[in-house]
């Protein structure tokens, strides 16, 4: 079991006018750390591979503490609770250290943009996503 | 007991690369959601009042079925849940007429700018608040 | 000649940490008020249709007044002032009544994403750009 | 003189439905751009410097050619060519190598968020931006 490390740029917009960075720009965040695992580093390829199409089902995000613009990126440790035939549930934390300032998870579907509807998990892709498989951990 | 009904435009910029509205982009219209009711209609002035700040604490959201760009606004719908000494949730449904989009929750905790703090919601805040109050609705 | 005047709804989210609207976001209300004039009113469907693609060429735009978000929309007065056969060039005015905040022209090519390359203008279209045509205005 | 190099992340969302970086994203690049320049280069602290408060006046870009979301960065450099007492103008190409995606400039305005008005360029700042001035550049 592996945690996925992604170290995420924040950019000066991402504040909002109450000098923070704005909670839904965290969204954002888990779509970087998301497509860094899903898009760069899963096997396959064309309609039959994450690039192909995923659809968010689902999200959950609770804030713990306030994040504002630096130069240097924030931490997204990601990781896997759930792989289903049709679906994967992956968990955050976005983080300094030990300074966590959200802790969320995803469920995503894989769906074939070519054949509009979704497709299942393939083999190749459940052993990769296996690697980073932590069902134990306490959730958001 | 009454829903809060906003009328929320979309952007055609709100399109990701598949096409879709990008799921990160719903949070922005529930904000969107929330600013109506709780800068435009809510009451109280300056430090004392929602404009004097706010955070979420949380959100929870599930996509029902995808939005593509049009001209019309989608329809959100939002009332409150639950209301403590100083935080409330309320629970939204983005629609066109039947047909749902997304439902969401969000907690949100009064925060005054000025004082770097949480503070507590006032009496005046909480009876306006109560007025969009359903307790009983299943929620997301 | 008219000009086309667009209602540019505003989002909080839409100022920066400066308390302003950013002036990337000027861009992307210029945007929603071309969407207005060129999807939803412009002839023509599908592939030889402006929603088939389009392309930007070039952007001019000079900022005169800060806006702050409020609830109302900002007027965004558009119209054109060159039509070749291949691309058309419109200006704008930010405003409220005769406050302007923003003054910006755009280069537009249509292109067919089917085929991957500009198109020419069609005469349907030659047409209905011509109402909006203002050669003589001084420009951003 | 030397150009600044700035290697500016994408986001995947940065690409709009028709599978482009969007015109306006580049905009939000030129100012990360001058962010690492003025806010993380540039001398001075709090509200006598570029943190402060700066204001943009004016943008111009040309876009060349079009830029799709990879993993890597796209380099933007930037130089000066024009210092006046209150204000300067940089101009930037957004490229690989020697593919170039589009060319800008923008002219800033110092501005005191205190004061709530421009102020003038320090001697300090001047002596900075006069490291990256190129006047003869032929300019976009």
């Amino acid at each position: 079991m592996a945690r996925h490390i992604f170290r995420c740029p924040l950019r000066w917009a991402d504040m909002d006018a109450f000098g923070h960075v704005n909670n839904v720009t965290f969204l954002r965040y888990l779509e970087e750390a998301r497509i860094d695992l899903m898009f760069r580093l899963a096997p396959g390829e064309g309609e039959a591979s994450f690039t192909g199409g995923s659809v968010v089902a689902r999200h959950e995000i609770d804030y713990l503490r306030p994040l504002v613009h630096r130069h240097e990126p924030v931490t997204i440790e990601t990781w896997v609770t759930d792989i289903t035939a049709a679906s994967m549930t992956v968990k955050y934390e976005v983080k300094d250290g030990d300074a966590v300032y959200a802790r969320a998870s995803t469920v995503v579907v894989p769906y074939s943009l070519v054949n509009q509807r979704p497709r299942r998990i393939t083999a190749e892709e459940k052993e990769f996503l296996e690697r980073y498989l932590d069902e134990g951990t306490v959730a958001a």
